[in-house]
């Protein structure tokens, strides 16, 4: 694993992104085939994040955060997915299904639960998509009904990453029929009563990652659970998504940037026609090409990460992040079964798993067709 | 399934394309998910092609061939692979495997073997790559050294379809030191001594085929299984390749149309924001431009056909219609699952598999860089 | 100029190639960069065309046209278009409008005005666009109101290829407020008093073909100039527009091959780092993919003609074959200039002015986009 | 001309982008078309530019310059890129004529010549390349012999940007036979006898800036003007390429931005079928696809800047940005031009124009293959 050249903001960080590394080659890179091959979820592995204190980089030092700037956090999110995508992604998942609480939560419930979140002791998972609204989040249909102080909620979510393995959800329930205006943003503990999540969907790849429906059945969630204000959870998830989207990005060319390793190691020592492959200019401009689209998706999603950090719009960057990165990954990775030829589409090497594992990140966290429509929906504004 | 409307050479070409989607539809549609996941091959099947007749549809009828032009039998080809890919690609490779006999073997020769390879009793296996000798024929390092009437041959073969399970395998084998010249074909019956398949190849994709490498260690083979002159072995295998490619390219062809099939019925009836996402310009171009992509691969592969059947060069066509249509098959098995997006991912529906299927196309049978090369090369002979 | 090797049906077909090849190289070639440098219209070009019997290759000999399948006739258009795209668009545009009289005329109509269109002593042109009413043909507002036996036509028509250079134009006009039932077909003499030509547009490329708005006002248009029914002139228009496809799709092809040519032939000659560039799979590899997209895009427009010459539908195949192939042509002409480096980017060579005649062919005669509309209508009827 | 929201380092790199733009608004955008039609060269603009402090920026204030990090520098590049092209690539190229002085001249050097050339009051013109020594810089012929004190220069320069209008050119000559190591650096007045331009290639576009032979008739050079060490000369070229690279890929952002920007008003104007186009999801990805080209082109210059400004390597990052950003900016234009449709493959919109200037910019200053070449050999090399 070479190293990727960073321009860091500081030596803190540099020290992070060390650590990352360490931690990816002594405890990740070795088991990621396997644990993918047998569908299990790493879970330990995030404890251990959090006791090495990189769970809730992006959030506040007093709640156990790292305090880092998302430039910082991303980077360490990228070093993350080079090694284990499930792990990256996990993380991501993880930092977004926080982040209402962190950002929208009062002083009292971030003081009662973000400890145990950043800490590593609890996984969050994020429960917005529902069958019938992929895309299209205004259109969902669980409901959280008052009772007393609490709110009885029923219904059924779709496509939760960590579904049945998480321990609390961030919930976007609706809690009236007043369209994109009634639906709230609920902090659920997973062990509820009525809460139950189906069995895990059998996917193409990232199976380490368990991506489950979950069934809401009068589940009881205490009122004090309320993340924000009643009737404000679409804006708190499309605030979230809109960071969300950064970390897929980050996940993604840590992707991408794996399977380019891989090839170019391959390239460098099979032998064709007498020569390393590398020395062929057809291998080579693909090599090159890869390179490109790697560093250029890296410099996409640093741009967006620094214009959160000065605090000025970034949204519109984070659409174009997600889509530029994706899209690299998934052509990088199936490039990269290609230098490797027929070794390649084999699991003696990790390169078809990353082709796999790619295909998703163009779907997940708005399709790359939403990203489109953020993107000219901007435009059109200006 | 919706049915490709064709402009067939003749009633009995029409009767073929019929009677190949009516067992496509009844007899392997329904079985190639489970066996996929089981890694099972469906060896009966090809019994079954061969007592329907669809086994030997290129060769001569006075062996029980169809006496078809590749017009047809590539068209035939296509609807299987629109069914199942493993059913089509080993259709292809058995084909290929009977070419050396058909086209350069003795009227004794034919009228042994082949009544037998065309009915469906014995399967081929096309034995030329090596581990070393991937895009690079010429290197190739097994040997069959003269042992009285016989050969005794040693070496390894690598990547071959059918590995294990075929009956005969038509090998290439180093006869002199003669460089490319020094190569001869020979037929080698599986059961031969010193003949062992490895274990197969863990793929990504095409899971039920079974790709092995195979062994020989002082296997005997009969002076009389020698296919065409001694040395002729590499000309005999390059004229077999340049026909095999026009397979592929329809294989290829067959299972981007299946993709397309799955994406536009899924975009008909799939809902979001009120109304089918076919309606969707968006979407919409996305499938027509996969619509493009087929169309144009298969007027490609039967343009070369053509000129094949009225006996004009086709082998520079026949290497850009493998080119562009499995470049084509990768890109519409990845848009396919984007259109269907979460649920393209699963294995609930087949377009996940359809993408695994694809990659190898563009890998196998040449690599996508060595149809390159073959074209340019012909591009500087003009 | 390399030769093609064309698949032909006929040995008449053969001849009347090889008719084409002569008359480009000895009459078109020479001239084509001083003419379009010039903005000249080859006027006389189109007599020649027509002596020579070029000029009505798809037309019924009884009124002195060539009999010749689409096939043929689309060949020949690609082999002028290699030697010049001006005279090539010129002669798909004057077939198009003659294809509704030697369609939908009376016998009269088709035996007094038929023979001096095919013969060349009249140049057509084809009058369905409008400023507003680009790609929405449904939405035209050039009105013919009756009057006594006459027609008086009002309106403005936009993007006229032979605008003022015409001698006739074939005219769709609203003769009702039923929509896209409420258009008709007129033939118009160019002399019509009322009738005049705007100034021609500064295009891009293709300068040598003036393209003009047309103004009629109160233009007098005899009764029996009526083509077809009256309320009938939208669907001979799309009727016209398929076949029209398919000629600039055989002009695309036509484009691009002689972009390829002369990419492979500086290729070969320009050295660097001491080798012919075309030495360097960088470069062996862009012209190897050039080749695949020109072989394919002629593949797919002759799988469309060949339809249309069986008799079967081919509407959908011949937008595939619009977009295929001028996607195509702007593809390979882009990457002529890139192989010829500093050399291709001026006007010492034509690979520049190949590009910029490429542009227009992705969007007149329906833009690709609309093309995407056809094919998707397409999936969706099906 | 929409605002750009930049994340700029300082207070005053704000001030200097709102001044550029007010400049490209008030003296450059009104100017643009009709002096590339009439093929005439701003040379009072670069006066301009320098009177206002632009001509200069990346360079010392003690001579005259800026003293900006080329983060700043380049926006303003992009800027006036995206209000004239010819103003942006001249304004790049004199920057690298002076960069060998700069960093490599003695202060005696400096202190002679900076100011002219950073003030205005002298252009500067980049005298590297020559006909059989294109991307093989090590390959060049023209040769200074030492007579006395001075360099006799003999030779020819190929492809040189201001040749016939610069004051001075900063010359790689050949001053030994050994290879790489036998080139030196050398400024060269403009008026000195036995220097003389050839006339300007008839280029595609960027018609307003003249590329010329430079012919060298034992041109008498004095040795006070040898920059940097006898023998050092490619080293200086190349590291003057290396930040040239960044400075065209700055203006293919600004040339590609202003494509965006058109494409976004016509298509928020135009109507078809009731309504406007931006409303059809058809234009709406395409526009959303160029938006992303746009911010990932930039992002990834900036990224390579800013790796320039503080100290750490560069160069791998600027062939990427170059090759990125060029090819963005010819993907940009051209679907600018199929969003105008008709109208904008008319001189009466700028996008034709665009388009034409984008396609040289990947030719020159290290065409897109050496680019490939350079990203490949760094993947090599780590």
């Amino acid at each position: 694993m070479t190293a990727v050249h960073r321009l860091l903001p500081s030596r803190e960080a540099t020290d992070l992104l060390e650590l990352t590394r360490d931690l990816a080659r002594g405890e990740l890179a070795g088991r990621a085939a396997a644990d993918e091959a047998a569908d299990r979820f790493p879970r330990d592995v995030f404890g251990l994040l959090g006791e090495t204190g990189l769970l809730g980089l992006p959030y506040p030092a007093e709640h156990g955060g790292g305090e880092q700037p998302y430039e910082v956090y991303l980077q360490v999110l990228e070093e993350l997915g080079r090694a284990w995508m499930t792990v990256a992604v996990g993380l991501s998942v993880h930092t977004m299904s926080c982040f209402p609480l962190a950002e929208f939560g009062t002083d009292q419930q971030r003081a009662e639960h973000l400890p145990d979140l950043l800490g590593g002791r609890l996984l969050g998972g994020y429960a917005l998509s529902e069958a019938h609204a992929g895309s299209d989040a205004a259109a969902l249909s669980t409901r959280a009904v008052t009772d007393g102080d609490d709110y009885l909620v029923t219904g059924n979510k779709a496509w939760i990453t960590h579904g049945g393995v998480a321990d609390f959800y961030t919930l976007m329930a609706r809690t009236s029929d007043d369209g994109p205006k009634g639906i709230s943003c609920l902090l659920v503990d997973a062990s509820t009563a009525g809460l139950s999540a189906g069995p895990p969907e059998r996917k193409m790849g990232l199976t380490g990652s368990p991506t489950t429906p979950l069934h809401f059945d009068r589940a009881r969630v205490p009122g004090r659970n309320l993340i924000g204000e009643r009737g404000d959870g679409l804006r708190i998830a499309l605030t979230a998504l809109a960071s969300g989207r950064l970390g897929i990005a980050a996940c993604a060319v840590g992707l991408a940037q794996a399977a380019l390793d891989e090839a170019v190691q391959y390239a460098r020592t099979r032998e064709q026609f007498g020569r390393p492959i590398i020395g062929f200019q057809g291998v080579e401009f693909l090599l090159a090409d890869m390179a490109a689209a790697v560093h250029s998706a890296r410099a996409t999603y640093l741009d967006a990460a620094r214009r959160r950090d000065a605090g000025i719009e970034f949204a519109n960057q984070a659409a174009v992040a997600k889509l530029v990165a994706t899209d690299a990954a998934m052509k990088v990775t199936t490039d990269a079964v290609q230098v490797l030829g027929g070794a390649g589409y084999t699991r003696d090497f990790p390169v078809e798993r990353y082709l796999r594992e790619a295909k998703v990140l163009q779907i997940f966290e708005g399709t790359n067709q939403i990203q489109r429509m953020l993107i000219a929906r901007h435009l059109t504004a200006n």
